[in-house]
Formats: C-alpha cells, sequence, structure tokens
C-alpha cells in the first residue's frame, strides 16, 4: 500500500511512466462539489515537461480524462478516477537502462527490492508519476474553496543553488511566481537563475535548490496532535517527492542557533483575531496550525540524469559506465513547485474533513 | 485518530500528563519475540528527565507495566498494552495555565481545536506523551534483532546552537554516545556544551540544535515507492516529536549548492556487496534502502518553556503576561536522542514487517 | 491488526483472560462529550458473569478506569485508555489446557497460527475479552446521544434452541429486556428458556440460540456504497463475537422464499417523512439506512465447554480426552445482549463520524 | 472510504454504470505473479450478463485493459489498474428514473446521503460495480496459487426460493458447477431451477435464493482473533455484494438447535494431519481456520427490478407508480456465483499477506 494517502480524502495512484497510462483514484471526496476536466487539466499544464526554455524539451501532452465519480459537472461523492494514457513510447532510446544502474536512481534499490522493475523511463520512479498526485489535488483545492474559502497555497523557488530569492510570503502573488519560467518570487534573481540553469544544461550537468512554500488563511485548528501533527504529514508529503532531501518549518534548522527568548512566539491581538508577534512556529504550535500563514522550505537534489560518463554496475554485478541519454530537467525545480502545492493541498484537504469529522466544524 | 503509527506494527499511544496514566498499545507485534519488563525499562529510563545535571530535575519514575501480549517471557501475537502511571501530580503549581496561553506552546491551538484542554503540565502536547513511544520502540528494537541481526540504530547531539560534535557516523558506538551526559559523539565538545546549556538554564533562558541519526546494517529493498518512502515516513516520524522543525537525509540542504556531477553516488563493488563511493543519497534511493548506512539529521527549536516574563494572552482573550515556573529542561536535545533511536526503530520495523508481507523475505 | 475496529471512532483492544487486565483504547472520540466511570461500568455490569442464575457463577469485579482522555468529566478528543484488571488468578484450575486441545475451542488454531498460546482461561479467544468492546461501546453510546439523540440500540434474545420468543421491535423497550434474567422481549417464554437453560446445565450440556437486535430512530442516509455498507459492517461486527455462526438483516435467508413482487417494500409519505410500507430490507438499502427500523439477528452455537468427557488431541498430537471443568455458561445468549448492542453501537457511531466527515451533517 | 478492501492486498473500485468506466486499482499485489489479461478477462466472462438464457440479455463486452502494474507478463509489486470501459449508453431508455426511486434500490438513499445521484442505470449501486472487485480477484487468485497453491474456492447455487440443491462440498468440481447455466452443483435440481427461472421472467416477476461456497486446502492458522476473524471478513464480504441478506458460516443459524455435546468438533489424528469428525465449526474456529473446509452460505433476495407496476414515491416526494423497464435478471443468482468467489479470493488473500507479515511464513 505504498501509493495511497490521506485518511479521509484517499488516493490512490497508479501507473509506470511507459504501460497504458498513469492516474488516480480518489475515495472520500465530498458531493457536490463542482468539477470539470479543465480544472483538472489546469493544474497538469504547470506540471508538464516541455512548458518553457528551462524544462525539458520533451513534450508530454497529459490529457487527463475523468472516468467515474462526477455527473452534470459536480462530484456524487463515489470515487473519481482520473486516467492520463501514456504517448510517448520509445523503449529502445532507453535499452541501456534494462542492464545498468543508473547512479542516484532508484534502479537498484527497485531490483533489490522487488526482483523486477520497469526499466522503461524509471518504471513507477519517474517523475510521471506525480501526475495522479497533481490530478487529485486540483480536486483537493476545489474541496478546499469549498471548506476553507480563504485559504490559498503558493510555492516558488527559493533557491538555485546558492542563488537566494528575497520574497515575502505575506504578499507574493500566483501572478508574480507564474509571471517567469522559473517559478521565483524576486523578479531581481530570475535572470540570474535561468542563465545558470541554462548554463548547466549546456555542460550536460544539473543542479538543485529549495522551494518554498506558503499557506495563508488555513483556520485554526486544523492538525492533530502526536503523531499526525500538520508539519508531521506536511514533512512526509514532500519528502515523498522525487529527488528531495530535507525539510523545514517555520525557523526550521537556523532557528537551533536561537534562544529560546528570542525564538518564542508572543501572542497578541489584533482586533478580535488571536495574532503571534513572530512566527517562528511556522504557523503550526503542537501539530495544530495557529491562524498565522504556515510557511515552509523543501530541498531538492540536482537532477540525477546527467549527459557525461559515470562509473556504475550492471544488473549482474560488474562495473562499468554508463551516460545518460534522452531529454531531462537539468534544473527540476520549477516544474517542482506545482507539486509541492499539490502534496500541500492533499495534506491540508485530508485534515480539514478530518477536523469535521472530529469537530463538526 | 491522531495517536496512532505504522501499518502492521501499529501503537496507539494514550495518556496525559496528569491523570491515570501514559501508556501504549503495539498491534502487530509477531509472536515468539523475548520481551520483558526490563526491556522497556531501560530505554525509558534513557528518556526520563532527572538523570543529570543538564536535565530537568523533576524525578519521573516512570515504571512500566506489561498488561497483556506476553506469556513466560515472549510475545504472544496479541496486543501488548504497557502502562506507566502518572505519579507527580501538583496542579497547584501549574494553575496559571488553566487561564493563559503559553508562547509556543500547544495551549492556544488545542483550545482552538477542541474547545477545552487538560491544561494541568500540557495534557497531550506533553513531552510525557513520549514515553508510550519509547516503550514501544523498546519493543521494535527487539523485533529488530529478530527481523534483521545486523540493523543497528545510533543517535547523538550533533549540535548545540553553533556548537558542532564532529562525528564519524560509521564507527561511532552507543558506548562513546551514553559516555557523556549530554550525548554528543565528539569528546572535544562535551564540555563546551554542558557549559553552555548550564549557563542558559541558569539565566532562565533556553536552547535547541540538532540531532544526527544513523542505522547501519539495514537490509537493502526495505521502505516503498511513491508516499511511502522510508525517508519520508521517517520525516514524518521525527516532525512528530515535540520541539522538531526539520528534518533532512544524506546530502539535505547542503546538497542543494552541489551539481549532478558532484552530488551523484557511483556505484562499485566491495566483494559481493553493492556500495556506493560517496553516500549523499544518506542510504535511500527512490525511498528504498540501498543498503549503505541511512543518515539524516533533526531540527530541536529552543525550549518554549523560559522563565522569564512573556507577553501573552489570556483564554478570554485579554492581553497579558506569564512568567514560566515548574522544572524543566534547558535544553531537550540530551534526552530526546533516545526518542529519535526510538522513532526510527518504530518506522523500521513497521517497514521490515511491510516488506516481508509484500516479497516473504 | 487484529485488534482494530472503526475508521474514525477507532478502538484497540488488549488483555489476555489471565495477566494484567484487559481494556481498550479509543481514538477519534469527539471532545467535550460527557464521561464518567459509571457510564462504562453501566455497561460493564450487564456482560459480566454471575449476575443471575442462568449465567456462570464465575464472579469478575470488572471494575474499570478511564486512564486518559477526559477531563472534568468530558472528553478531551485524546485517546480514552480503559483499564479492567484482571483478579480470578487460578491458572491450576486450568492446568490440563495447557497440554491438550479444547474440541470447537480456539485452542488448537492459536497455537498452529501463532506457535505460542496464553493456555489460562482461553487467552485472547476469551469471552473476557469482550470487556474492552463494551466499555468502548458505552462511549459510543454517549456519542451517539450526542449525534443522534433518537438513535435506540435494543437487542433481545429472539430464540434459545427452537423456543422462539416473538417480540415487537417496533415497540419493545429495555425495561421488557431487562425484566427478565434471560433478556427475552416475551414473557410468554421467559419461564421455559430458564428452565431449559437450568436442565441443560445440571447436565453438564450447552445450548445456542439467536439474538435479534433493532435499531429505531436511525438517520436517513448513515452508511456507505460498496464495501463498507451499513449491513455489512453490522455482518462483520457480529461476525466477530465468540460463539457466532450466522447473520442476516430484514428479510435474512427466508425473504429468498419470496419473489420481488412479494418482498419489494414500496415507497410512501407519512405527512413529511418518506416510509415503506414493509421493512424486508431491514431498515438499509444499496448499504445506507433509509430511516426504517434496522432489523438484523445472529445465530450463536451452543457454548464449547461442556462437563462430559470428549475425544480430542493433546499439543504433540495424541489423542486423548478432555473433560470440562470450572464454571461456565451453559447458554452464553443473555450475556451476549449487551454484546451485541455494543458491536451495534460502535458500528453506528463510526459511520454517523465518517457521513459528517463527508457531507458535514 | 466506502470503495476500499483489505488491509495488505488492497482493493479500490471506481465507476458507476454509466461514465467512463469502472475498474480498480490493487496496491500491494507480490511481484513476479505471472499476470495477463487473459486471466482476468477469464473471470469476468463469468459474471458478464448474456451469457445464457437464464440471465439478462443485455450484452455487456467487459473487456479488460491492465493499465499498470505488469511488465513483461508479470507484476511488478506497484499498483496495478484496470480499466473496463462502459458502452451501453441508453440513458433515454432510463429517463424516469431521474424522478422516481425504485422500490428497494439504493435510490432513495443515496440521494438521502449525497444529495444527489448518477440515476442513470443505478450508478454505482449498480451491479456493474462488482466489475471492478471481479478483475482484482483473478489477480487474488493468482496470487494464492503462489501463496498456497493447494487451495481451492468453489460456488455454487445451493437453493432457488424452495428448491434445494444436495451437493457434496468435499467432491464438488468446478467442471460440476459451470456444466449447468445456473451454476448449481446438483443435475437432479438443474431443469427445475431453470424452469422457474423462466417462468418467473415471464411474468415479469423475479425470485431469490442461496449460495454456497467452500474453500478447500486453505492452510491452518489463516485469519485472526478479534474483530478480523476470517468468518467476520468473510460476512462483511458477502453481505457487500448487492442483493445479500444473510450470511452462516458452519452449521449457522440450523446449529443453534443443538447443544454443546452434538455441535462441539472432535479432534483426531488423521495420519500426521489434525482432522475433526465434524466441521460444525466450517473451518475456522476463534477465526483462525483450523485446516477443514470452509464452508459458508449467503442469501440473496429476489432482485428488485420487477415488470409490474409499483407505488413508489418521486424525487419531490409526491406518491406515484413506477414500472420496471429494460433488461435485468429475474434471478441473480447464476451471476452471483463468481461474484461470491470473488469476493472470498479477495478476503483469503489478503489474510494470508497478513499472516506472512506476521509469522514469517
Amino acid at each position: 500500500m505504498s501509493s495511497q494517502l490521506g485518511q479521509l480524502f484517499r488516493i490512490s495512484t497508479f501507473g509506470e511512466s511507459h504501460g497504458g497510462g498513469v492516474g488516480v483514484v480518489i475515495d472520500g471526496c465530498p458531493p457536490l462539489i463542482p468539477l470539470n476536466e479543465s480544472d483538472i487539466q489546469k493544474e497538469l499544464d504547470r506540471r508538464r515537461p516541455g512548458q518553457s526554455e528551462v524544462t525539458t524539451p520533451r513534450n508530454e501532452a497529459d490529457t487527463c480524462e475523468i472516468l467515474s465519480g462526477t455527473f452534470e459537472g459536480q462530484t456524487l461523492g463515489s470515487p473519481i478516477a482520473i486516467l492520463v494514457r501514456n504517448k510517448d513510447h520509445r523503449p529502445e532510446a532507453y535499452s541501456e537502462m534494462a542492464e545498468k544502474y543508473r547512479p542516484s536512481h532508484a534502479d537498484y534499490t527497485y531490483d533489490a527490492k522487488y526482483g523486477t522493475r520497469n526499466w522503461q523511463g524509471g518504471g513507477r520512479s519517474s517523475a510521471r508519476e506525480t501526475i495522479g498526485r497533481v490530478a487529485a489535488a486540483a480536486i483537493a483545492k476545489k474541496v478546499l474553496k469549498h471548506l476553507a474559502p480563504d485559504l490559498e497555497t503558493l510555492a516558488w523557488v527559493k533557491s538555485i543553488q546558492e542563488i537566494n530569492a528575497d520574497v515575502n510570503p505575506l504578499t507574493i502573488t500566483s501572478k508574480d511566481i507564474e509571471s517567469n519560467i522559473v517559478r521565483t518570487g524576486d523578479p531581481q534573481v530570475v535572470d540570474t537563475m535561468i542563465t545558470r540553469i541554462k548554463d548547466i544544461r549546456s555542460q550536460g550537468n544539473s543542479i538543485g535548490g529549495t522551494i518554498e512554500c506558503v499557506v495563508r488563511g488555513c483556520p485554526t485548528g486544523i492538525g492533530e496532535p502526536v503523531f499526525d501533527r500538520l508539519e508531521a504529514d506536511l514533512a512526509k508529503a514532500m519528502l515523498s517527492l522525487p529527488a528531495t532531501k530535507g525539510f523545514e518549518i517555520g525557523s526550521g534548522f537556523s532557528g537551533t542557533l536561537l534562544t529560546g527568548a528570542e525564538h518564542n512566539d508572543h501572542f497578541y491581538m489584533e482586533g478580535a483575531k488571536v495574532r503571534t508577534r513572530t512566527n517562528h512556529s511556522g504557523g503550526v504550535q503542537g501539530g495544530i496550525s495557529n491562524g498565522e500563514p504556515i510557511l515552509f522550505r523543501i530541498a531538492f537534489k540536482p537532477t540525477a540524469t546527467i549527459m557525461s560518463s559515470q562509473p556504475t554496475i550492471s544488473k549482474d554485478h560488474q562495473e562499468t559506465e554508463l551516460k545518460g541519454r534522452g531529454r531531462h530537467d537539468a534544473c527540476v525545480l520549477p516544474r517542482a513547485v506545482p507539486m509541492v502545492e499539490a502534496m500541500t493541498n492533499l495534506t491540508l484537504c485530508d485534515h480539514l474533513l478530518r477536523h469535521r469529522a472530529l469537530t463538526g466544524q
């Protein structure tokens, strides 16, 4: 059951990068939520390759079909199945992958675990697997619009290598982020980032960075104590994305340098609303949202596929070399932005429904 | 269902810091595992307050009782219930807490979520809640000994504020860690860390830091693709601990500065064993263990309870001040070391059983 | 995870008949529900042995203690742990059970499954295991009172062997049932049933029968399509009780003799309320409650423990004989009545919370 | 989450009778199991309408497509998605159903629960929903062949109304059952049953009956104590099928007439094998298989759709009449036989994997 997420808004993704298709079944979506394929297609288009000069030139059509769970433009309350057909079959382009393990990919560990592997395009470890997540999250977003109309989730590229964006999480807009192909929120670093990505790609190399995400307008009281703390479920959701190596919320790792007197967030009243003077907590205290913006960052390693030759081993455990081929992102960050938003919305939607079950609100 | 963890080795913790007691029920523990109360007590003693001059002087006896699930020194395969009675009832010492929200604690969010709260000693958000986890993990450790005899989990204090320990994760031993009361692995920084904690405590202030954890000898193939990646479940487990703000595995956040050519871990053969030259992956690729040491770090914020007066609000939303009282850790790190090991062993035990279900091994 | 039930109101029972104690942890109970130990004790007293001349003379005190999850007489929303200590330790009385398998008990299958077994008093297969269920259900009943004030669950002994009670499920009251020690709803058969049980007991033999249960006032729309149909979850809940061999709802097995024209329940309006003329459906259509009384019956086999000598095998697979000893119910039905009500209320409470999560109502 | 079943072999079905299609995603299927579409198609063909003169003349092609989870004729260990397209769109044939509630169908309860309903062909309550189950069970059957090669599941029509088949569960074969279009196991009653079904159909009426199912060769030790007893999970699985009203195992309801001395199954040795002289237990003791044949029966009510006019109410709660239209089974039993086998195999496959996780066997 590795491909299921959520307790009440439960998604089950399926599909290898090659084969019939990829998709998702969502069980537990409330009825009477307006939903059309265009709601989903819009989000899929943000994650697909080939959308700009800094992403892979592979052109995946990624056209979604809703197979079930809606009727006359609304959800029925029954499982919603979404299918995106695979189109770009070119197994021959990857045939070397059947014999050799790509460094820092999942080839070796899949074989070690299962004794088999769909080596075409990476199988289940392909970034294409995230299509099901993004599709499900498009629906989660519609449910959130219904349950918490003021809630807004926004992610942006915070850094690429050492190039750091200066962004105000309280004021940044979706338009700011989508205005540039790197999806960063700081106009000052856009060109530097684009240049860096192009340079690295021309070298056949790759780079990583960090993405920052804010949830504004989340109701107070969302999340759970103990194991299913909101930050714990967000951490899991983020670390489940390909290429992620770290997660921090609020003050994060740099907060370990402060003293308690510096770090504590003091409560005060802003009219009738409870606020805190600082937000080192990142909007979550004891696992539960406190009404302040939820703010966290995720580390993405440099893409594992590079175009230079690397030492590795073959399936029969002989040492050999392998050179990357095909079309890949030199930097996954711009396309990872909608994935981060997707995982955030899936997590929040599930927790809002859990809160409603427990408290009736 | 916020207090359950694990798919096959499922634990259900219970208990507030004040009331009848705290504990855990473990469902899914294999039969015929040798188990006595002393196995559990040993781990509880490592987490309890009052064990050294750098931890809180509160003396919690924390004596555990196995209520069910064992017979003649072995597990039965039925649920194992463990109870630790609460003893140190002093509600009057905390009565101000009934009326005022402590900054950066869960007081406000609990009231916001539930409309009620056991304000005595923090209720379910108390560090005392971790007793159930540590008790369950003591059993997980016994199961791991059976399923994967070579597996060893060790955690240590990696940093306190900017004081950083230099530790070799491949060679550090349990004895190294337990040889000093800070539970760091670097003898060079022990005194500096102790002095820092004492100084901060004498100021009525608090500090945080990071803990590093290694799993050596984990079999290859453990973990799952997609949502339940090993690193995702570890991230969730760690972020579910009180006071945590971040998690990173392998190269983590600093890995975002490298290029792919620098970051990729090249495979080679060490005799019959598949190895990687570097371990930026942190022992996990595509969510599945690759046989290299699993290595990760967790950020702990400074303890929220400090002895100086801080601005806050009351339950009826009036601005007021609150001064910390009672006996608390100025630095939670030394006592958090066994908690990190506990959450790691719980996560691994569950994944090893999942692997056995899927593959028969 | 054999000892957990419920998706949102999730209970985890624990405990063997001999050992520290038996009990339950409930995770997912809404906050602010009034709850005291006496609410639970009342239900436990209805299931305990020794309460009348037709039940086993064993006198189990079964005093419950709430260990967590309540504060000042209300639920907190955190896990509620309940413990009932074991008191009647007399392992010597049963020592033969360590070596020989009792016919139609779980002795052999437990050993076959686990390779071990707490042979004292039946271990986990003891009827004593139901204490945790009844305790949890006492809380479910309080939650139901809050969520669906008109809902009332009543069970009664419908038959003992061929002695059949004539009961009107629409009008029977709790007082009717508790007015006689057999807990049947028909005063005409009380004496016959009591005489039969006493006769059988005096012969060292045992008998079974059926229990009927009605849920009146259940809101319309409770339950789910497909796998978690209300009748499916009720069937599972009932068949999980010791000694049960069958379940039927509405027209049940006898409905298979009718034609569709006879069996269909025609809708009509009773004022503003949708009703059906007949109730062959048993209050559930397509897995979802339709507002009519939910009505079902459960078959209980004769108690396996009898006082005559029976052929069996020993643990080392030698043929031998075994004679029942100790104090047992010659007829489990009267004490099973509160267990049936308990399992019904647990099932309904979970489904009402699921309905609230999905629809907000 | 009403459309998920299983803890380790978890299936998620989707699809309304009208719309893009119906299907299932299976998460948790072990790798390296041989699997082709023909394995699934074979089982789908047994459940489809139009296969004989006693089933509905509707001709559903039900051609399945495996979208993911297999590679070169074997399972990968990743989710297996199966899709069967809907073809027979004729919404106009059913348009009256948009306004009126069919008696003893789920029309009213779906509207009451969700506030909406796909009224075309019954939506999710259509028998077409079982396609996903049968497809998933075809895979479960392949896994069972691998885990327990001697295990064989066979179901047959035991009775139609009062016409009862005399069948020996120990010797009946698949060939016996498939040799006649009613799928009963007793050649003596085949013609009577066929005649009865034809007569009833010609009257525009419908009938029900019982199905009996045996599992031969199930390993000892399968199942769990307490809530997930094998018989409890079988009861749930069976009662989740459309039109079911009862379940009994072993002696069932008639066992309530016996005394314990008559009912107890005495152990004896048959060579090295533990056996019982009788099998009133139905192959399960304390929730766990004892190696004897598992034997149970399920009651199916007469099909709700009949061709005569019946009183009912409309969506706006006006009393009205409704006459059945379209092509329906006058007796669902022959087509329910493969569904019963499917639910049995799904339940067993899940429990065998659970047993493997717990005990390594």
